[in-house]
């Protein structure tokens, strides 16, 4: 891609008003477009950086078995009275009446999923059932200056599993905890699992998986030794304590949330009617869990976490393009071609503008490999990394053979 | 995939209510579930041909040098007060007021994309914009009886343009005419370019896309020589006329929708302020287009035309699956993983049923090459496609061999 022609360039104009450090940095990269409070646009660029994270979420999602839907946005009143969560919720939903029906736009989807499946399960043999989706969610933030953190429509994965018994519904969570660890760690981020509290989701306990981060609005107590945490609002240690599971030092951090799962139990089934036939033909109430990864949020965090002083920091498996070539002289156009043959995902700056813009924006922008193609290069490139400052001079098949 | 573990099975329990034949199929075999009128899920196998279809779209949007992104659906007031839609459409928009905020859900987005462009437009340079979204749309259908192809949430690709000059958008804007038409092709739909009227998009002449179909909505006159066409409800010829581009006679035709491209002109573009500077530094307006594609709608219009009395035919390139293998024996389990070893994409029909129940079920859902492998096929596999009656009795190399 050329950098001329791509929408949403660098910009000191943005923003206006915004707060956080990973709204103002996605909004002056070019990155995202910003609606209203809470409310952005994903431009070229955010937009291929939530396809890469999608992607990495859909792989592990279908390797645990987990089959991809899609479901509505706009719900009939009806579906959330079935829980009681028309009144229940009413506070974070966006509810509206037209033509004398009442409706609310998603702000989960527990309930249109059981409405799914119950018309759907009848034998302990349709079981486990796991289903998810990308899909748009809307909450009534009464603040929303987080950026893309806390946003008042933003996109989230959500999973959702249903079993015969709480023995499998247990296995499937934890494995499913596991595979949340690893996808933060695709994404680069390290995340840690707590305890948190259930939201207008449940009353058990459920785990949030955070990221500690300076500007995180959340606070977690958590080992230093071990994997051990609690969401503060919950934590029955505190900071200096002794971690009840290995005896390491309890330690406090401000961190972000980026996925929370919840092993909801039979209280849906039983309000919702989510029966099946077990073994021995006895009606048996289905156990249920959801999951959600809030994608949007992940941009955030990834940008609240790695960015420095110059600007973004993408990590290579969500980068928006895998290198970032600084054309300063006529011979880049060659370059850019050769990579482009080569099937190297390259952003080519081919503005005519002074080489000191053009670093700026690199920084900016925080593709992690740069590639400098001036007068001083000659017949090689330069290489150089979004971290460090070392540079190398290698010839284009050295380059090549390196990104492959 | 086997068939046993997919979520979303055939049934006859389906559908309650629905008079569309789209939508009975389509529920009937499993791709849709429905959670009020004009409202459906997208189950496992109808996500799988929404994939298919909008990769076939993003392909031949990118080549002609648009650019993916993705809005918001919830809008506020204001936004549409610059064109007076807030007004003027809103019998078709669900508009709602919370916290004293009011808002649309996104019915379209032209406002939101103008909004996007003027924060970064300034120049003849920065021209022409091309970008596009696949996108939730929410409309308040007075009647939603024709199952997915008039619901009142549904998808659909926009591509928005703007221009220098009214030559540069008609230039593009015949262009993508020629790819919508390549598009439907490539979807296996034979789509006829129709002169339409605008609706609350414009006073300007539209160009719908039409395909013909017993059940469709709408009523096109077409010329049987040549591709003249024009939608009923503007049409300045009738039935027996002459072409009035070739000669050629006159048709009539129930039809179905499924793409409209807009020429808007600078009117938007007046309302909004959508001003850049000229070659000689003169502010001049933007010329603006837009171009929508129903996706599920796409897919109702493949059931309308495709299907026949026994079920949904998929043309191959947004088929679920590739081929439907039907197991009889034992020996199926070999078959069925070299197929996937060699990255054949199957539902392999696994269930301790009978054969005629499968067969059944291979003709309701559609996929257009069915394998079966029995006692009576031996050591060899019977190649059957949905749509005529010859079998083949082919060795498991020559069944990839033909598949590659």
């Amino acid at each position: 891609m050329r950098y001329s022609e791509l929408f949403g360039k660098t910009s000191r104009d943005f923003p206006k008003e915004e707060v956080a450090k990973n709204a103002k940095l996605l909004l002056r990269a070019g990155f995202i477009d910003k609606l209203m409070a809470g409310s952005y646009t994903l431009l070229p660029l955010g937009f291929r950086v939530k396809e890469k994270i999608e992607n990495i979420i859909r792989e592990e999602m279908d390797k645990t078995g987990a089959e991809e839907i899609l479901m509505p946005l706009m719900h009939p009143k009806q579906i959330w009275n079935e829980t009681k969560r028309w009144e229940y919720a009413k506070d974070v939903m966006y509810q509206f009446k037209k033509d004398d029906k009442e409706y609310a736009l998603s702000f989960t989807h527990e309930e249109v999923v059981l409405d799914i499946v119950r018309k759907r399960l009848s034998s302990y043999k349709d079981l486990p059932i796991k289903l998810y989706h990308f899909s748009t969610k809307f909450r009534n933030e009464l603040r929303a200056k987080s950026g893309i953190l806390r946003a008042r429509e933003f996109l989230m994965k959500d999973l959702y599993s249903l079993h015969a018994s709480k023995e499998d519904l247990d296995k499937y969570y934890f494995k499913v905890a596991e595979v949340y660890i690893k996808i933060f760690e695709r994404l680069g981020l390290k995340a840690r699992m707590v305890e948190a509290p259930g939201g207008v989701f449940t009353e058990n306990i459920t785990h949030e998986f955070q990221v500690l981060a300076e500007n995180g609005e959340d606070s977690i107590f958590y080992c230093e030794k071990c994997d051990f945490g609690q969401n503060k609002e919950i934590a029955k240690v505190k900071k200096g304590d002794k971690c009840p599971k290995c005896g390491g030092l309890i330690k406090e951090g401000r961190s972000i949330e980026v996925g929370n799962i919840f092993p909801l139990g039979t209280i849906y089934s039983e309000k919702m009617g989510i029966y099946f036939a077990d073994k021995k033909g006895e009606k048996k109430l289905a156990w249920f869990a959801c999951y959600g990864i809030g994608t949007t949020r992940v941009i955030g965090a990834l940008v609240e976490v790695l960015s420095d002083e110059k600007g973004i920091v993408w990590p290579k498996e969500v980068s928006p393009y895998e290198v970032h070539l600084v054309g300063l002289n006529h011979k880049a156009e060659g370059v850019y071609e050769k990579l482009k043959g080569n099937k190297v995902d390259v952003l080519f700056d081919d503005r005519d503008i002074s080489a000191g813009e053009k670093f700026a924006d690199c920084d900016l922008i925080g593709i992690p490999i740069r590639l400098i193609v001036s007068d001083n290069t000659q017949d090689k490139i330069e290489w150089k990394e979004r971290i460090g400052e070392k540079t190398e001079l290698l010839t284009i098949d050295e380059v090549l053979t390196r990104l492959h």
